[in-house]
């Protein structure tokens, strides 16, 4: 499919699945070489599942999820079945983050230590329970085919802000994790502020998480790379709208060849009508 | 001047600006009553000024500048000034967080206590660096009267994208700042973990910090919030523009009541050909 930009917006999802793939191995190299290995006893064995867990779904399928609309080999795909992806990513990404919990509390109680009082314990939780909320709203109106338009439509830029808050705050969230875990876990001799190797590794794993949600922070912003409206949505006709409208509408799905003198006055038309434009079935994210 | 949902916007400042302040007092609070207060001895009253300057200048000054376009009161005001005011109040919060950075530098020196070895230290000055960049960019590109349109119309999403990120960050970076205080503050008898009043009201601050970003990213991120466009701007003339065109951006500055029919299709239009669009002088700051 004609996409703008189709190589820098290749570069940039190569690069997203390159660190995102990479914070997943160094949070794996960090529990299995630097700390004690995985396991489901009680012991820090259990408790490593939880870092494991919540970069591998919490961040890295969370943020594939965030994007996945934008990939312009899906447009050919339902509408349906990209929406049944992006519910399926953020559910995966659900349980995933439930067990890293299971395994904290698990862990915590094992060895009499104290639940929920640090403010990685309360961000967290407060980031799982939205998110939770998150996806229930997001299946009953979006997925489900009863919601009526107007709510679709007014929910819609809820949606997409609160999604990009929630990851913005779980990546917060692992950081303070990361730096909670280097304090307790390294001691005298190698205590976190003489640079043991354990420190500079972990550390540089929080830099990745970092950079990979500012990379999926850009692919999700441009305006240019969102899913095309569907070719067959009757909101789509120019109700009483104009040959500019239509044309303009239709150069844009062609090839985007548009000369520029009219952009700027449909740019700004567009942003001063947005609150009052009933998006598509709900379906077209907008910033 | 007229704005669309204006009370709605009203409510979103005066909260945002109420929990903005809030976070200052608590944290003046933490290190006035729980700490040891404020002074420049290289001491820990050194250290106070770390959170203090940092939370009033990069976390809360940071956040108004970024809204500080929005202001509908200020949309007669002169787009030299309102830049001004956006440069000056970064500035600001550069100057602070510096003075931020020479305030925890000189009390780890003093105390034998080594530099640069945590995460926060890490992502924190990485975002201190960025924030100079950006300030120094943009006074350069945007400010000052000699860069091209098209490098300012280039650089526009750039630095809108970059602010947000940056802002972000900083806040990312305060939370594990609190966390690593309270860690290292807190020991025995009342350890962090035992939920002593200090840790519930550093936890609280870091509450109030997040909410004032969420706050601050909605403001900025809805596109009928946006400052109109100068109407003496010669790209704003139709060149070769059609009606529809026209009189959807007059009627678009003069109380939004378009009709929905053709909103969604100037949207799309807008979308697709952002890119291309040549910004008005830079000044259109585009998610």
């Amino acid at each position: 499919m004609a996409m703008e930009g189709y190589w820098l917006f290749l570069t940039l999802l190569v690069s997203a699945l390159l660190v995102g793939f990479l914070s997943v191995i160094f949070t794996l190299v960090w529990v299995l070489h630097y700390r004690e290995g995985l396991g489901w006893d009680g012991t820090e064995l259990e408790f490593n599942w939880h870092p494991v867990l919540l970069v591998t779904g919490f961040v890295f399928i969370q943020g594939i999820a965030i994007i996945v609309y934008r990939l312009p080999w899906t447009w050919k795909c339902s509408k349906l079945l990209m929406k049944s992806i992006h519910a399926g990513l953020n559910a995966v990404a659900a349980i995933l983050a439930i067990i890293a919990l299971v395994a904290v509390f698990d862990n915590h109680n094992v060895n009499g230590i104290p639940n929920m009082y640090s403010l990685h314990s309360w961000v967290g939780l407060i980031a799982v329970i939205c998110y939770l909320l998150q996806l229930l709203s997001g299946f009953v109106v979006f997925l489900l085919p009863w919601a009526p338009l107007s709510l679709r439509a007014f929910l819609m830029p809820i949606h997409v802000y609160s999604g990009l808050v929630i990851f913005g705050t779980v990546i917060a969230t692992v950081l303070m994790g990361v730096t909670e875990k280097l304090i307790f876990g390294l001691r005298a001799p190698a205590s976190y502020s003489t640079f043991p190797p354990e420190g500079v590794f972990a550390n540089s794993l929080g830099l990745l998480i970092l950079v990979f949600g500012a990379l999926i922070f850009w692919i999700v912003t441009r305006p240019q790379w969102k899913r095309p409206k569907e070719p067959n949505s009757t909101l789509l006709q120019p109700n009483g709208g104009t040959a500019e409208g239509a044309r303009g509408s239709m150069a844009a799905n062609s090839g985007y060849n548009m000369d520029k003198s009219d952009s700027e006055l449909n740019n700004e038309v567009a942003a001063r009508k947005r609150n009052f434009a009933l998006d598509e079935a709900g379906q077209r994210s907008t910033m």
